[in-house]
């Protein structure tokens, strides 16, 4: 932990606490008299078991205010030094123009967004993901490409375990290039084991034939830079049915034939490189691109083009019900979150510099790397490989850790390995700085004067011919004004929370402050490199320490992995701890992993993915866990029980009474207790998982503690583990060294996404314990206000023995559906009209909506939210009276668009004014959705996933 | 001047030039084979005259990447430290909310918007500047405010300068309280001294009634920190006829009676320390508000609510014909540009903070001083007045210097007076910081323990009890949630360049790129006091003296001011050189002005604020100056002769051949050349001012230069001078010490708005001189590319005798008007329905547009306009063909609104696609203006400046 912070003014006015909750004193009165309570106090009583109530409040020292806590990141921010790294290892210098960073990444109508489930809302960012699929299907020669995955190591589980699934070879072993990065073999490691699956490790243009194999994952170039022709392997594992995934550069991809065109099934990476900052190892996007055959497989979100109400082209996400959605406990990934602002980013370099753009960066960056290596030969260094792109490994022998620290005096960065060195070179890279290296290497070299006995490095036979990028979307937009028109243009077409509240249930759509975005931003911070020596990111290091303390003492944990990438990572990680513990206690056999029917489908895939057996729980009919069955499952699978995992509170919105019970019916079955944070927000101050029987649970720190939803990702999920688990947290071998260590990574960095934990660290500073508590305690009274508002008109579901809900609600329409017609999608629809996001549609509870309105909304907006779906319910009693057929009824023709309202042959049953500005919405302000209702089922039928060629462009503007 | 630049890489293929111009290099091909140019020489060589083509290229070292640039400004950074200023003398620590900052400060949406006169696609920026002066007027007590003036001290000038029109006093002499800040009284005397008032300096209590006065200038609380009760001193003045004008601090009043209150006519102050950092001197909003009767007279722009076509309210720019609109010759001030952006700052600053947030932080405020003052009385140092707000002045006697210098130590900067210190207290002023002022004063106290025994030192006749900022706008944004969406809301109201082509004549809407307003914000320079000790603002320092070598170079001048404000108060500083120089070789009776007729009405303005005697040059049919009346003209005047003003290229748009022999002439004639270089754009690289016979020029870096136009400020207005000028450019009493200077200040501080001159800086590394040459020929190709596309449309009224416009072009749509009665106001109200800002409209020619479509629009853009401008064309024909009448027309109803679309009893003689979406127009992203055509009479008849009485609203929702 750190030295106290240092005491200085509050600066009580702007007290950030009272910025980051909605409703005023005044309205907490009003609201509190509204839902029947006394005080918060009391409803807190009537919300949470009294079992379960944490003992003292929940103490993190002083809250700072927002100058305070900006000048203690500048502190921190000091203590990171930003050298030259060339370490490569798929992380490399990047330049983000100014124009995207301004108008992207710290612009709320992009990061605030929430994933595109509602596509009608979410054209701009649909459209942005598709060019980010274009690019990638463009530069990987591949047919179809998904919006991101968590990271290139993942990435490589992902094609994995899509070949396990797909290849003809029945054998369950698979080969792993030794030219693959170290993480990502490890991350592959960490996820072959508990499936049984053996991973060979070798060079595949040799070793390939030893073994039968499912599949294979070739690096190109490989981590030691080397450029080899790999059509040879690829040939040869197509011919026996296994599948050949190739890890590709992108930046490398445009001088080099693609991987499709080397025959490649599937193609995965990184596009960090694309403008995206390495911020101490995440977050970016991955990707990953297959041949058509495999799509329906492909895992991660996917946007595809379909055709809106009038018939109009229209973004969604295609193929939803695939993976985990349909397969639950049979999952073979639980891939939920993407990284959706960062393929945004990624994107918008590649539409910002277009093909000759990239091309010309490409050069760049080789021309450079061969003139480093053309010195570093004379220098008595030749590079081990003939053939490079912009990566080079030389033999150093005894000089290494002489060179090494030459190189740091001169702040820079190599990548060490077994008497080898390794150095890449990226769009940053200046002459001064191969200088330095070459100085390093004991030389005194001039730039320019090496530079003429350079020569290309980039083998003949695999130089790119093929055409990329071509669509007109990477043509248009070269100079800054056309990029940023480009930028609002898309934003604007997007409905995120800097417009509207967006009332989701379980996603927790709240403030992500201003000054919590500040500091990401930083060199110090954003331009770390993840294996950077540690000792020039102590700030970072005070930073994860204190974060991790601080998430101790809100869960009740005793230690935190701030590893993993996502929720549904941490569930993973979680469970890997729970299977390393019964292993390691000689119970290997421990398997069965109960799980209530309420849960969500993260749940069982991730079970499923660590080879445990699923065991559904039945609930009651007030949605809480049927206890009975719970013990009775227990006892029949009492030898075999490895855990349950629970969310709580409920994901039916409830605190239900019985946790504890349920805890000690696991534990004295021999079971561990996975408690499922994703709630934690109705927890924060008020219970700790760690004292009322948990044993360890992940948070959702873009959640519960205001890192942005991104429009879809980026996601942190730490997992919190009680004492006894800590030895199974997730390891690295880039902080492990030679240690063995019991449970392998889960991400591809050590800590994850690290930059984006600036975000999460600066709100606890602001907000203090008894900040954090008073969150909490709004989040429940804001839910509490909207189920007593609604409930007249949309029966509540779930509620507690007292009548009260936690931090959300599920509210029922499906009697007026039978009465009506109406569907939960007419109703989600209609919203928009109003200028809403919809709430959470059919989960946990189909034909239901949940709604979660967070700390941050004001009484102005839940009221202005209740007044607009009470408006709905009437003109659904217009449906019952028989004024309207259902049909031909506003809710059904939502949303309205200014394609719409133009029509001067209106004819419908309802007015323009009926239709388009339903009582009590704005009208000046309106926003206006781009397309009308777009058809899901023809967008899955007919799956188009990328940019059309231009000439289709062509027809269409004849 | 530095060092030359360290030498990087260039990032060749992220080019900053290549991104600051729009037309790609097929794009200007295929536009110069329009205007039927072989190339851009052939096109230039047609367009100048050869006898004024600079002979070298312009030569400004190496462009630099975005990347080398911001990274040369960081070093730049890095030599200016940021003490601790407790200055005070009008400059105040301030916290700028993280939200506001990012979200408009930081937002194209809000700093490219231009000023707002056409009031339909402005409303966002007016609403924000409509609860700046309703704040105003809330807190100063008075009736009407304008939103902003440039800074305090040119606001006591004006003031001055109303006074003396409408005094019925009529002696020349004016009293100016001795506890006025040192600037505002240097520049009042600047400014009195041409005009031959007189100023008596002394203390109103005590020395008013000793001599005759138009008026009198107070200020409240005064420089020193005193508080003092002003209501005899108002009284008495009042009593005789004369005006009392009041300089009050705004944090003061919310805590203080307020200026009407006491009785006061005129109000005038700083709104900088609402949020606005100090920036080494600016850009912040000065503010002034009057009693009813003197509105008329009020300088500045004001926002007034009107009406719409339909009858609801609109805001709009009120009384835009007063001042130097009509008065050119006769006026008694030249102000054009405002401070809209630090204007609307500071309006979001007490809307997030409302009356309590405010009241709280003032007395934090007043609380420190208290404490400061207590805890210096303890060590003998007790203040001055017993009675003080937040600052305090104390004998220091001999020990001063030791003092001043301990303070250094502790990296505080305290004011220096004779034998006195001054010490000013603000929000951000911490007790670490008040303990450290007890040690330089040679004590160790603890905060905590000197607080016991402060006292309340407002004297409590004076402590306020009235109400302020009772609108609910200043109610109902507390939270940052609630904030964002406000400003979001306003700003979607709006178009600005993020959306659009502005297509403004004369106005230069160019890009204002997004690396060129990174450095604006980085401490280092925003948060400089302006009398600092020099040696703290080292990298300032440097970036002045290279940018004044740039701007030498580019002009051909020898001397730069960096100081004045604003383009109008460029002119001012110019003349007044030219003034002193006369006076200075015994010709003082050198008076009369030429001014051709085409001139801008600042330059009257000026020449009159000066005491110049305009006299107006013709112009011939061509538009060019008529050079046998000048001759004439000068020969008339030979013996008086002191200067021509003269715009060029002309305010036509056309390089005038005869531009040498005009400067000939007039030098011929004992007369000086002020050359206004509001078109130097044109000429940046190709011809240089200082080359063919100016003497003297202004340079709008708000234009040419890249500082964005903020929504109507804040600009720039250094002059360059010829070496004969130099001596005569404006002193500063902060910069020339005891050194008595021939010409006075002409703004409040001595580097005028010091921290947006690193907009240019950064924008001329970037672009180099080549890049800077290209840019001008870039804007001379797009205007000639749409003249040409216009020309047969609509006639291009000016050209040269080679048929080419300069920059700009004037198209005439007079004869449409007698043939279809179609105004030019239709035409720039129709053309909001196609997306677009009007140009700029009846000026210089009435009846007639200008077009100005700068080097940062792309081809395709300037396509869209044309086929919008050809399609307006096209509807104009429909008219007169008879299909409409004209006041039946979509453009007589234009601009159409979604109160238009949704009309279901729609009954026009078009169709609601007609009207709304015009051919070629966006449907999806069409941009709606949020009321339709603004009532410009209605407004002026009844003019409401300020929010309504709640009770209004009250009503109104019934």
């Amino acid at each position: 932990m750190n030295a106290p912070l240092k005491t200085i003014a509050t600066e009580a006015a702007t007290d950030f606490v009272r910025r980051h909750i909605g409703p005023s004193p005044r309205d907490i009165a009003a609201m509190l008299e509204t839902t029947g309570a006394k005080s918060l106090a009391e409803l807190m009583g009537q919300t949470l078991p009294s079992s379960i109530r944490q003992k003292a409040p929940l103490d993190l020292g002083r809250a700072l205010s927002e100058t305070e806590a900006l000048s203690h990141m500048r502190q921190l921010a000091a203590q990171n030094q930003v050298f030259t790294s060339l370490i490569g290892t798929g992380y490399s210098g990047t330049i983000l123009p100014a124009v995207i960073q301004r108008n992207i990444l710290e612009n709320p109508a992009w990061y605030t967004a929430y994933t595109p489930y509602q596509p009608e809302i979410s054209q701009g960012r649909l459209e942005a993901l598709f060019n980010f699929q274009t690019m990638i299907c463009d530069l990987t020669g591949l047919d179809i490409a998904n919006a991101s995955l968590l990271d290139e190591a993942t990435a490589a589980a992902e094609a994995m375990a899509l070949a396990e699934r797909h290849s003809q070879v029945k054998a369950k072993a698979f080969f792993v290039d030794k030219e693959v990065h170290p993480q990502t073999l490890a991350v592959m490691r960490t996820r072959a084991e508990p499936l049984g699956w053996t991973l060979v490790v070798g060079d595949p243009l040799t070793d390939l034939d030893k073994t039968d194999v499912l599949g294979a994952l070739l690096q190109y170039p490989g981590t030691s830079g080397a450029v080899r022709d790999l059509r040879p392997a690829i040939a040869s594992l197509r011919a026996k049915g296994a599948l050949a995934i190739v890890a590709a550069d992108l930046l490398a991809l445009t001088l080099l034939s693609s991987p499709g065109e080397l025959g490649a099934d599937i193609a995965i990476g990184s596009a960090q490189r694309f403008g995206v900052p390495m911020g101490y190892g995440g977050p970016h996007a991955a990707y990953m691109a297959v041949r058509d055959a495999l799509k329906r497989s492909l895992p991660g979100r996917i946007v595809g083009l379909s055709v809106d109400s009038r018939g109009a082209p229209a973004y969604r996400l295609a193929l939803q019900t695939r993976e985990q959605h349909i397969r639950r406990e049979k999952a073979t990934s639980n891939i939920c979150t993407a990284q959706v602002l960062l393929a945004v980013i990624a994107s918008m370099y590649a539409v910002y510099h277009g093909p000759e753009g990239l091309t010309h960066i490409a050069r760049s960056v080789h021309r450079r790397a061969s003139v480093l290596a053309a010195g570093l030969a004379k220098l008595g260094h030749a590079p081990k490989s003939q053939d490079f792109f912009d990566t080079i490994t030389v033999d150093a022998g005894p000089k290494r850790d002489a060179i090494v620290a030459r190189a740091l005096t001169e702040r820079i960065n190599l990548r060490i390995g077994e008497n080898v060195l390794g150095i890449a070179v990226d769009e940053t890279t200046t002459p001064e700085v191969i200088e330095a290296v070459w100085r390093a290497f004991g030389g005194k070299l001039a730039y320019a004067d090496v530079e003429l006995s350079a020569r290309d490095a980039l083998p003949g036979e695999l130089k790119r011919t093929s055409a990329f990028l071509t669509h007109p979307v990477f043509h248009a937009h070269r100079s800054e004004t056309e990029l940023l028109r480009y930028m609002r243009k898309l934003s604007d077409r997007d409905l995120a929370l800097d417009r509207a509240m967006i009332p989701l249930g379980s996603c927790t759509m709240k403030l992500n402050a201003t000054s919590e975005m500040i500091p990401l931003t930083w060199p110090e911070f954003s331009n770390l490199h993840p294996f950077a020596p540690p000792e020039q990111a102590k700030g970072y290091h005070a930073l994860f320490a204190r974060l991790e303390q601080w998430l101790c003492d809100i869960t009740g944990y005793d230690a935190i992995s701030l590893q993993p990438n996502s929720g549904a990572q941490g569930e993973y990680a979680g469970l890997l701890a729970i299977r390393g513990y019964h292993a390691a206690r000689g119970e290997p056999h421990r398997k069965v992993c109960l799980i209530p029917s309420s849960a969500h489908g993260t749940n069982p895939a991730s079970a499923s993915m660590v080879g445990m057996d699923v065991v559904v729980v039945a609930c009651d009919i007030r949605g809480d866990v049927d206890v009975n069955d719970l013990r009775a499952k227990a006892d029949q699978h009492a030898n075999d029980l490895a855990a349950i995992m629970i969310t709580y509170p409920s994901t039916h919105g409830v605190f239900e009474e019985h946790i504890s019970e349920i805890c000690d019916i696991v534990h004295g079955h021999g079971g561990q207790v996975y408690l499922d944070g994703a709630n934690m927000n109705a927890q924060v101050g008020l219970s700790r998982p760690g004292d009322y029987g948990a044993d360890v649970s992940h948070l959702n720190l873009h959640k519960t503690f205001c890192i942005p939803h991104g429009g879809g990702g980026p996601g942190m999920g730490p997992i919190g583990v009680k004492a006894h688990l800590a030895p199974y947290l997730p390891g690295h071998p880039a902080t492990n060294g030679a240690v063995p260590h019991p449970v392998g990574p889960v991400s591809a960095a050590p800590f994850g996404s690290a930059s984006i934990l600036t975000i999460s660290y600066i709100y606890i500073l602001m907000m203090g314990g008894e900040g954090l508590t008073r969150a909490t305690e709004l989040a429940i009274l804001n839910a509490n206000y909207i189920a007593t508002k609604l409930d007249p008109h949309f029966p509540v579901l779930y509620k507690n023995a007292k009548g009260r809900v936690a931090h959300e609600c599920i509210v029922d329409p499906r009697a007026l559906k039978i009465s009506s017609g109406v569907t939960v999608d007419d109703i989600a629809k209609r919203l928009i009209d109003y200028g809403f996001h919809a709430p959470t549609m059919s989960f946990p509870v189909p034909g239901t909506l949940m709604i979660e309105p967070t700390e941050s909304e004001s009484k102005a907006e839940l009221d202005r939210f209740c007044d607009a779906m009470i408006a709905i319910r009437n003109e659904i009693a217009e449906i019952e009276k028989g004024r309207w057929k259902v049909e031909a009824s506003p809710l059904r023709h939502a949303p309205h668009t200014v394609h719409d309202i133009a029509d001067d042959s209106w004819q419908r049953a309802y007015s323009r004014v009926e239709g388009c500005f339903p009582a009590g919405s704005a009208r000046t302000d309106k926003y206006w959705c781009p397309v009308g209702r777009v058809d899901n089922v023809y967008g899955d039928r007919n799956l188009v996933c990328s940019c059309p060629p231009i000439t289709d462009y062509a027809q269409a503007a004849e």
